[in-house]
């Protein structure tokens, strides 16, 4: 099984000029992690934050939240070793953005090695390196198949139920059969919903085997964020449960 | 005369994680307007913000700061809208980053016209769009002259005194004769100058005839930033009458 059910508030729809207070916020009320909506206007007509941010929230924030890092960007090549600097946790970069998966994989993977405190500069500072995981996301047009050779070489899969760029949208319940495709064919895989999933469409995420949550409008615009994160994982935990038992 | 000497703090060195907190805090200290560095990671190799932040930063800053938005976007055409509806003051595009300048100064005028309280959605919810002045910016690299031809349909001239991309970077005192052509060319043009200026190189870019002062690291990074604002002004004033005797 993929270690737990995790949920990771995106703070795109926040108020981005506090940040920092924002994603407190959020780690106060029981997030399990951050997921941090990276675009350059390029891969999707938006334009977010970049590494320095990042940098900026780390060092507000202290070690401990675990950054996933989803990099809407068209050279995600590009901004590997910024992030890793940065303190990134994950680098979660789109299947369709790049023409060589496999090496962009082996490179998140070996930025991530480079947390030897004896080499790096910011290590010198007083800055700890964390080690980078790799993320695969897919957009709605996108099938589970072209994911599928680079699931075993990837700590998460990310399946967008929304066409990336803009917080707020409207879920897609087709995309449920490639999280439940996934979940049969790597059942211990992380596997990521994002876009337009709240209390209302938990269920469908859920059933399908998805146990990583991510959640924009739905609990950052409640007025009890801390319920909302709960409700989640609960449904997500007994779903999971339920499967384990099926089996 | 170009109307004032100016100072306009860049925030790219602040803590972008409380970035209205930053950027109230140049106000109080006396900064008359702000510098706002937008970067796609295309025209330049690095990732800063979008127009989503400067939403949030109008809400809370309210309607009165002036945002210069300097655009190191690789497709400046694309964010005219995005930003005059999010609060920009002033569009600042790179001549290096369009085929046509002409069309893209007409736009930006047109998307400041479109402040009729009857017609924008966002009016109707109580957001005022300001009214949307031109600026024109252009690297190290490239000559005064390609600039001049749109030197009357702006509203500023933007010399780079650094390549674009960073915050921190060295002062290049050989722009400074483009600032001085320009000063005599176009007497009552803005010319802003932005890059390494701070108090060791403000004198340099005032003699030349600049009278917006961008500065980063030298304000940001000082203990007492409204000294340095001051001084940074009144060097920049002092030069200013200093030609209206001359004349």
């Amino acid at each position: 099984m993929a270690s737990g059910c995790r949920i990771g508030p995106s703070i795109l729809n926040s108020d981005l000029a506090a940040l920092g207070a924002e994603c407190s916020r959020m780690l106060d009320c029981g997030a399990d992690y951050l997921h941090l909506d990276v675009m350059d206007g390029h891969f999707v007509p938006n334009i977010t934050f970049g590494h320095p941010v990042v940098e900026s929230l780390r060092k507000q924030l202290g070690q401990e939240p675990f950054f996933d890092m989803h990099m809407m960007v068209a050279r995600p090549e590009q901004w590997v070793k910024p992030m890793a600097v940065a303190g990134a946790n994950q680098y979660t970069f789109h299947l369709e953005a790049t023409d060589n998966p496999g090496a962009l994989i082996k490179d998140i993977r070996e930025n991530g090695m480079k947390s030897c405190p004896c080499c790096h500069p910011k290590v010198q500072l007083g800055f700890v390196l964390p080690l980078l995981q790799v993320g695969l996301a897919i957009k709605p047009a996108t099938t589970v198949d072209q994911l599928a050779p680079w699931a075993n070489q990837i700590d998460m899969a990310l399946v967008m139920t929304v066409e990336p760029g803009f917080g707020g949208q409207k879920f897609m319940e087709d995309m449920m059969p490639k999280v439940q495709w996934l979940r049969t064919q790597f059942p211990s895989l992380d596997i990521e919903v994002d876009g337009g999933v709240g209390p209302d469409t938990i269920h469908k995420c859920a059933e399908a085997g998805a146990n990583m949550i991510v959640s924009g409008s739905a609990i950052m615009k409640s007025a009890d964020p801390r319920s909302v994160i709960n409700l989640l994982r609960n449904v997500c935990s007994e779903a999971a449960q339920k499967r384990c038992l099926d089996r």
